[in-house]
């Protein structure tokens, strides 16, 4: 049954990878798989919702890095992480930005869309940053790996019986540099995309950033863009509809309304998939637990209607 | 001799390479030179002038389409010219914007800077589509140039006896599409990192944007964005500290403050060299002519004092 729509209620969109690149990596093919994202996401601004866009960059940065080592020279040295995340802001930004302004002219919208390069702050002490566990860049032998471990500080770990690769932390966002004005533009009706691939991982030092080598978890940059933005809704996009409880067996069960003390209790059970399904549950609860009023939605990008109608996605509540 | 200064004036800086990229190519090479840079800018700040800046990326993105050529495969495509700039426009914004942000902290100054994401429309119709002239991408031999020639619509060319480049169309810019974007940050007192590269360049086809394969002239595209945003000045920095006539002759003369109608007559005379100060020199005619009031000063960096003076720069009014 369709609720009445309040007009003007502010969401922020977390996109999955699969909203970005389907199976074409190509700019031609990562564009007209964002089409039809922007399509669906469009029906969000006709139903008068205020959008706030967070995505993915995962395989976009890594191919990129891959290019990078792959010409590594003093004339042409591979970018950090950091930059290389800021980079990727720009590619899938700027495709984004146009498919969304080419769905919005479809659909006789005349909204403005922009682009704005984000860097999230993140704190030296996270405990993350004694546990890199995030895998970047290209397989390497053991023997390059060690050779690379000894030349630097970073660290590498074998990966999944396909070699070894470099690890960085995955520290928790503490602040959006650039939350007022992202505010501050979709007060003024623009649809705005930021914190792309979680943002820029920057720490404070002194009163200023400086970037670091690590990658934020997008859907906790999006949780703590929402918050800092006073979003009513989280929309964190993936590849199902809903979050389900025992998950793949007999007793298996769709979440659908559920407060944050019975997700915690969920938690506790193992009932959600660590880098899966857990991080989107953890920074719903916190995106939840942090605002006065504030709903966070997990659904598909298909079923994206439901925050519309409040219905069928997995919709976590106080 | 100091003049008084009003306070609120609107300037559109245009960075050359060298205020970017001195002689290491790092990322941390290259904030290094942003730092000088972003300290010699923030004088305009301080004396009260309201700053959006664009920026050159030459080197970045011939440096990036290296490295996308090099390891390019179905599974990790070369991006087109397009998506590369903005990808260029997030590494450099990033970088510029935090080095701006740490000298505007040094002098006590709090003001926020963000960098967008900005695409610059051109006509389908610009003569430069017949005639690519602005070389991109990796040197090749003949037969590898007629080999991707034959394959593609891409022209290649000689170039300057190091083997054959790949030539893009440098079209004019027409409009900045984020321009109302752009003019409403900086009058919410925003400086405004934008446009970088040229813009990312697009055409417009049924009222949509369309990335297309060229390079747009930084400095055109500075003064095209100064135009829309109704700067008061616009500023290109290069090299020298003024333009030239008789250049490298004995009846060298230094230009200063020059009208319109002068400036015409010595591009007609050939005092300025293509592809170096007589873009800088037309980009500000076309400034000076379509507003008002404005006026365009070339100068280097480290003269950018100037602006505030009013004086030893050379100055192009109506």
């Amino acid at each position: 049954m369709k609720k009445e729509i309040i007009m003007g209620k502010r969401i922020v969109v977390a996109l999955g990878g699969n909203a970005i690149l389907s199976n074409d990596p190509t700019a031609k093919g990562q564009i007209k798989t964002l089409s039809n994202t922007s399509e669906k996401l469009v029906q969000l601004i006709e139903a008068g919702y205020e959008l706030i866009i967070t995505h993915g960059n995962g395989p976009q940065v890594g191919n990129l890095i891959l290019q990078q080592e792959a010409l590594n020279s003093k004339s042409n040295p591979a970018m950090p992480l950091d930059t290389a995340v800021a980079m990727t802001q720009g590619s899938i930004g700027y495709w984004l930005q146009n498919t969304l302004d080419e769905a919005l002219r479809k659909c006789g919208i005349h909204k403005p869309v922009a682009t704005l390069l984000t860097q999230v702050v993140v704190s030296n002490d996270d405990p993350a940053f004694q546990n890199p566990t995030k895998p970047i860049g290209p397989f390497l032998s053991k023997e390059e790996a060690e050779k690379r471990a000894a030349q630097s500080s970073d660290t590498y770990i074998e990966d999944a019986g396909r070699g070894y690769r470099r690890v960085v932390p995955s520290p928790k966002p503490i602040y959006i540099v650039e939350a007022d004005i992202i505010s501050n533009l979709a007060d003024n009706g623009v649809i705005v995309i930021s914190a792309g691939g979680g943002g820029i991982p920057v720490i404070e030092d002194n009163g200023c950033y400086r970037g670091i080598e690590a990658v934020i978890d997008k859907d906790f940059a999006a949780a703590k863009l929402a918050e800092i933005v006073r979003a009513d809704y989280l929309v964190i996009l993936t590849g199902v509809d809903n979050a389900y409880i025992n998950f793949n067996k007999p007793s298996q069960q769709k979440l659908e309304q559920v407060d944050v003390r019975q997700m915690k209790r969920y938690i506790e059970e193992n009932q959600f998939a660590a880098g899966s399904m857990l991080p989107k549950i953890e920074a719903s609860i916190s995106f939840v637990e942090n605002t006065d009023n504030g709903k966070a939605y997990i659904t598909s990008l298909d079923n994206v209607e439901a925050v519309i109608n409040d219905e069928s996605a997995t919709i976590i509540t106080k």
